[in-house]
C-alpha cells in the first residue's frame, strides 16, 4: 500500500481526450474524497507531433516510466506519418511497449447484458474469454527497422525468443487458473494460437508452449491455427477461456473478439511488464467522431478499472481493488439499463454515460 | 479451345479424397459424354510422406506444372511434420504456389440461400465479396528459410516487392470492374487491407496500391487496417466488393469470411499464375471426420467450377464456361433446397449431395 499513486495520463488524439477524461472522472468517483491517486497529464500523439514535430517528448516518457501506472486515451491520426509511411501518433503506445518491456497485453472479451450480440442467438455470459497478446516481440519488434530498397522491395523481420514466449505462456496459464473457465463448460483451458503448420517461428512458439504446459496439469491445453481461430471466435466463442498468441495475431483477433461483443467500444486492455502497467481501451482514436461528445467511454473506463485492480493487488491495497469492482458493477448495471452510446446503437452521449456511472459509484461508496 | 485439357488431380489427406472425387464426378456430370477433360491422379501429401518419406514426388510436380489445371482435395495431417515443426502435408500447396508463381489467390465469400448465417439478421445476397490474397510473397516466402538459434530464438522474414504488390493490386481492380459491386450499395470498390500504420512493409504495400489506383478511376478505393477489417467483416460485410491483401492477412480473413457464411465448407479458392491454375477448397483436411462420408463437398465443387471458368475463358471454350455456370446453378439450388452436410447442420451425406448435384446437371444438359 502506498500513500500516493502517481498516474501518468496521456489523452492522445481523436476521441482520446474525451474517453480518457471520462475514465479519470469515473475513477475519482469510485475512490471518493481522499483518493490516493494523483493524476498528471502529459502530451504525446499525432496532434502534438503536428504542433511540435515530436510525437513522444522525452519528459512524457520519463514521467510514464517512473509513474505507478499509465492511462491513455487513444493515439494516431491517419495520414500523420513518418517518412516510411507508418503513423507518428502510434509512437507513444509502441515505444512504451518496447522500452518498458510491457510484454503481457491482456484483453478480456465479454458480452455484456444489455448489448445486442451481432452473432445470432448468442446471449450475455456466453462470450467470456481473455486474449493474451504477446506484446514485446514478433513483427512489431521490427518496427522502424525494416529494409526498403529503391522502392522495389520491403522487408520486415519477425522475431520470437524462448524467454519471450515462455513468459507469456506462463502468464496465460496463470490467468486461466485464476479464471472461472470457459463459459460453455467451465473448463479452465489455454488455447495456443499460431501458424505452426507453415512457419518456423510459429512452430517455435508452439514448441515452447508445449514444453511449459506440463507445469500446469490442471489446465486443459489445445492448439488452434490463427486462420481457423477467426472461424471459431465467430462460430463457438463460448469454448474459449484464455487464448495466448503472438503480437500481430493478438492485434488481429482482439478486434475480432471485440466485434463479436458489439464493437471495439467495450474492449479494455492492460499492457503489463515486470514494473510498469499501461492502460488504454483496445479501440483507436476514431477521428471521424472526435469532439462530437458521442464517443463510447466504457472501454477506457474498464481499462482504468483494470489499472486499479493491478495496482490494488501489486500493493495489497483493497481500496483500489474495491473501487475496480465497483466500476465494473456500475458498468454492468449501466449497460444492462440501456445506457448505450451511438456505436452500440443507443443515443446516450459520453457525458451522460459518465455521469450515470459516477452517480452509481457515489451511491456505492 | 483445346481438344483435351489435362487436369492433374491430387486427392491429398483427410477428407481430401472424398471431396476431390465428388468434385470430379460433378464436373463429369456437367460436361457429359465427350467431355474434353482428362483427369489423371497423382500422389502427394502427409499420408504419402508417411508411406514413402516424400511429401511431393517430382513426377507429381512435373505433371502439375505441365497440366492445364490442378485440382486438389486438401493436404496435411497435424503432427506429420518436418524437423522444424512445420507440416509436411502442406508442401504440395506451398511449393506449387511458389514454384509455379501462383500469385493471385481468389477467394469469393458469398452467403447462399438455404444456409443459416451465423451473423444476426443477415440474409442471402447480403454477403458477396472477393478476398484477393497475394499468394507469392510475405512471410510465406520465408517458409523453410527462417533462423533458429540454440532453441533460443527464431526469425522469419516478411518480403514484399513492387512487382508482386503491383500485379495483385491490378488484379483486384480488374476483378472489381468485372463484378456487380458491393451488395449494400452496388458500388465497385477495392479495399486495401494492410497494417501500414505500424510496419514499413505494409506501408509499402499501401503506397504501391495508392500509385496504381488512379489507373482505375471508375473504382472506389479505401484502406482498412487488418485488425479493423476483422471487425467490419462481422459488423458490415455487405460493404465489401473486392478486398486485396498480403499473404498471411489473406489467409486469416478468408477463414473469417468463410465463418460468416456458415463455415469453411462453402468457400472455394482459385490460385492463379500467368500459366498455371490451382483449385482447391479453402478448408483443410479435417482428419477428424475423414472416411465418415459426411464431408462437405461444395467447397471443392465450387473450386472445380472456378477451374472450368478459368479454362473456359483462357481458351475461349464455352463448353467449359457453360458447365461452370451450371455447376453454380445446381449448387445454389441444392443448398436452397436444404441439401446440407453436417457442418451446415444438415444430415446429408457427401455421396447424396454429390448425386443430387449430378442429377440436376444431367437434367440441365
Ligand atoms: C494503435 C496500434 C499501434 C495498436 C497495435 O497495432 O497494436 C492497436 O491496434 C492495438 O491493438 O493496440
Ligand atoms: C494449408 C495451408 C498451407 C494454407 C495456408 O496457410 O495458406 C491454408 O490455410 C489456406 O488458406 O490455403
Amino acid at each position: 500500500m502506498k500513500e500516493i499513486y502517481e498516474i501518468a495520463v496521456v489523452h492522445g488524439d481523436g476521441i482520446g481526450p474525451e474517453v480518457c477524461s471520462a475514465a479519470v472522472e469515473v475513477v475519482k468517483a469510485a475512490l471518493g474524497n481522499g483518493s490516493p491517486l494523483n493524476f498528471r497529464e502529459y502530451p504525446a500523439g499525432a496532434e502534438h507531433f503536428l504542433k511540435t514535430g515530436e510525437s513522444f517528448p522525452e519528459p512524457t516518457f520519463d514521467a510514464c516510466r517512473s509513474s505507478d501506472a499509465i492511462l491513455h486515451g487513444a493515439g494516431g491520426i491517419p495520414g500523420v506519418v513518418h517518412p516510411d509511411g507508418t503513423e507518428a501518433g502510434l509512437d507513444f503506445t509502441l515505444r512504451l511497449r518496447f522500452e518498458l518491456d510491457l510484454y503481457a497485453n491482456i484483453r478480456p472479451i465479454r458480452l455484456f447484458e444489455g448489448v445486442t450480440c451481432p452473432l445470432a442467438g448468442v446471449k450475455a455470459g456466453e462470450i467470456d474469454y481473455i486474449i493474451l497478446r504477446e506484446n514485446s516481440e514478433g513483427l512489431y519488434a521490427a518496427r522502424g527497422a525494416g529494409v526498403q530498397l529503391r522502392g522495389e522491395l520491403s522487408v520486415d523481420t519477425l522475431v520470437q525468443t524462448r524467454v519471450g514466449v515462455e513468459r507469456i505462456v506462463r502468464k496465460a496459464f496463470e490467468l486461466a487458473r485464476a479464471s472461472n473457465g470457459a463459459p460453455k463448460d467451465g473448463v479452465k483451458r489455454v488455447t495456443c494460437c499460431d501458424k505452426a503448420n507453415v512457419l518456423r517461428s510459429y512452430a517455435f512458439f508452439r514448441a515452447v508452449f508445449d514444453e511449459v504446459a506440463p507445469d500446469y496439469p490442471d489446465i486443459e491445453v489445445e492448439h488452434v491455427l490463427i486462420d481457423a481461430m477467426t472461424m471459431h471466435l465467430v462460430l463457438r466463442p463460448g469454448h474459449f477461456n484464455v487464448i495466448v498468441t503472438e503480437n500481430m495475431f493478438g492485434d488481429i483477433i482482439s478486434d475480432l473478439g471485440a466485434a463479436t461483443i458489439g464493437g471495439m467500444g467495450l474492449a479494455p486492455s492492460a499492457e503489463l511488464g515486470e514494473r510498469n502497467g499501461f492502460f488504454q481501451a483496445a479501440h483507436g482514436s476514431a477521428p471521424d467522431i472526435a469532439g462530437k461528445g458521442i464517443a463510447n467511454p466504457y472501454g477506457t473506463v474498464l481499462s482504468a478499472a483494470a489499472m486499479l485492480d493491478w495496482l490494488g493487488s501489486k500493493y495489497a491495497d483493497s481500496r483500489l481493488s474495491d473501487a475496480a469492482a465497483n466500476i465494473r458493477a456500475a458498468t454492468n448495471k449501466a449497460l444492462a439499463e440501456g445506457c448505450l452510446s451511438a456505436d452500440l446503437k443507443g443515443n446516450w452521449k459520453s457525458a451522460d454515460i459518465t455521469r450515470r456511472l459516477c452517480d452509481q459509484l457515489a451511491a456505492m461508496r
